[in-house]
């Protein structure tokens, strides 16, 4: 039979990084191309007691249906934690659990988005959220990214002349694969040029917890009294990525909208994760759990600097960045990116092409994404040294 | 701020059923309405070992990222047995892991739908598959239902002149909410329309280990040289809903690309609830818990009809069933069903009103759906009292 397919689909290929990442599991493989937390990140004995515990003694409540908004002490837990911890979430606000941050950004973009209406995000941004939105047809605009994060210059343009704009996405903390982190007085700037304009923010916060250098800097959601701010968190960096729990906090005839799309989409989130996700924040010292999150990455970020030190300087640069899990690198001129990420793998070191994550894949980008979380500290010192050798050679 | 909500989505509501389900659990309601396996039908005790054993010994395997076609094991296990078991799958086919068989529903008609074309379904239908179809904006277009399966002549007349005709969803076995399974006659007809029609079919088969009675009929699927049947399978009604673990078995060039679909959803299903469901088939005498599945159902299905026989007959006549969850029952012309819904509800006994699941709810409808795997033998035998009791009085 001949397949008739979408529009939308006829145009959509499969994510690099998770093509890269179906290799980059082989035997032999450096991978410094994904995004997984490090194993001893996972809390996985309280896990595993809480699990325990959960199937003793309440099983039915941890295999059963339950309802598309979520396990509600997790959703009440949270509203009271962020609003507590980070000023997110107001009584015009309401909260959905989603499968992993990833469906907000579907929900939010199916809620929302006509085929062909505008979305703006940072060029570079993540690429799976712009997969989603492409999947819906949005139209992409990139604002270049500075130090501080996006361009306010970029931005005002773009609000200006694009048409039916329905969401500006960011990320405002330690930005995937940039790892820029936006400045307080950007968030501000940003905030109000949307308000102002009637555009919603999507503001991406994963990594948020995962600063362990300088000081936190407030979210764009903790600004939002007019609210336009929808926050997608996420258990998948400090939790489990595997158990797929996120969730959105924004303005309650969003979330209600949502709400009815998940329903057609999965029904609810798997609720036994959801269960766990709720006994762990409030049973165990979750605070010190972050903290201890916080060292591991320090440690291991501290591994890559050192090799990057050693290898790539002067010839690859880098941005700093404070927390998260990547950093950006960029070749000189006289190297083709493209280039130097095949001859890597063919060396079995895999870093994810910076072109993956631009609106338009075909725009020239002399950078790549090194992930630090995943490989081990041997894999990431030799990953960076072939890296280096690779450069030289080409740059001869 | 005033929310500009997408065309799809402003058209979009609740589903009924979500909402009654909402309500049906609170104190003192008998919940005739819901679709949830019985507590007693959920093999709790070896999750729990297999689920301590995984988190003791590979815990990371159980919460790290995992890929987007599923959980190799089981997406292996599954064709394996679905194969040998059920002559589904054949070489021209692959299968996806899905967050529940309703994922299944969406990432087919992500992949297939264009806005205003048409799907096929039988009238009545699931309507938590319906809604899915709704939020793609698709033209819904309804099949008569007979005793032995939808209207042959029906479905002649909507291939000969719907245009854009994308799929059939049919559930063949013990359908939602009728009951009723197609004769092998039918099957093998529907089959051939459609692939001379070059139209795909979406066989949803829940329900198919459910059978209590009579012979198993083979499915569409097992009938398929042409690579048009899309086969939905789900643990939620043999292992645990809670989990949301589905599969999708059919042609791989449609697999390829819901593959792609998923990862902008949710990226890959919860691991833990795969790796459970696939060593609970593997590591225990997974037909002998179907057996004891058919048995709990067989016996609980008994306690309805006995409540219907007694409390019903002969005002409000019911389909007969060999298997599955729900019984359709259809009261005498005098008497307003929504109104009698309301009635009931009022008395606490919650039903589905069978207008929840016409492609057009303003059709009329004299039926509605008790579902017999949610309440206790006391409910329902109650709950049946209570509504024979009701429309009797209506019917004065």
């Amino acid at each position: 039979m001949e397949y008739q397919f979408s529009d939308r689909v006829k145009a959509l290929k499969p994510s690099a990084i998770r093509e890269i990442l179906k290799n980059s599991s082989a035997p032999g493989i450096i991978p410094l191309s994904a995004g997984n937390p490090a194993p001893d990140a996972f809390p996985y004995e309280d896990i595993r007691s809480i699990s325990q515990e959960l199937l003793e003694n309440t099983p039915i409540e941890a295999l059963q249906y339950s309802v598309t908004e979520g396990y509600i002490p997790l959703r009440q837990h949270l509203m009271e934690y962020m609003g507590r911890k980070h000023r997110v979430g107001t009584d015009s606000d309401d909260i959905l659990i989603t499968s992993g941050a990833q469906q907000v950004m579907d929900l939010l973009t199916k809620t929302l988005l006509n085929e062909g209406d505008a979305v703006l995000c940072e060029a570079p941004s993540f690429i799976g959220s712009l997969n989603t939105f492409r999947s819906y047809r949005a139209k992409l605009v990139g604002i270049p990214m500075e130090p501080d994060g996006l361009s306010i210059e970029g931005l005002e343009r773009a609000l200006e002349t694009e048409k039916n704009i329905k969401y500006l996405y960011t990320i405002p903390n330690f930005q995937n694969p940039s790892g820029i982190t936006m400045s307080y007085e950007k968030r501000k700037r940003v905030y109000e040029l949307c308000r102002d304009h009637n555009v919603l923010i999507l503001e991406d916060n994963p990594y948020g917890d995962l600063r362990f250098k300088g000081e936190d800097i407030p979210s764009i959601k903790s600004l939002d009294e007019a609210g336009i701010v929808m926050y997608a968190g996420s258990f998948s960096k400090v939790v489990s990525p595997g158990m797929r729990v996120g969730y959105a906090i924004g303005p309650k005839p969003v979330i209600q909208k949502m709400v009815v799309c998940k329903q057609g989409e999965d029904v609810h989130s798997n609720i036994w994760a959801q269960i766990v996700c709720h006994r762990f924040m409030t049973e165990t010292d979750y605070e010190a759990h972050l903290d201890r999150l916080r060292g591991i990455y320090r440690r291991k970020s501290s591994v890559l600097i050192k090799a990057l030190e050693e290898h790539f300087a002067p010839l690859i640069t880098w941005s700093p960045f404070e927390g998260g899990l990547f950093a950006w690198c960029t070749l000189p001129e006289n190297i083709d990116m493209l280039d130097f990420v095949r001859r890597a793998a063919e060396r079995k070191v895999c870093v994810v092409p910076g072109t993956a994550f631009l609106t338009d894949e075909s725009e020239s980008c002399q950078s790549f994404r090194i992930n630090f979380s995943t490989p081990t500290d041997e894999q990431l010192s030799e990953g960076v040294k072939i890296l280096g050798e690779t450069a030289r050679e080409m740059a001869r």
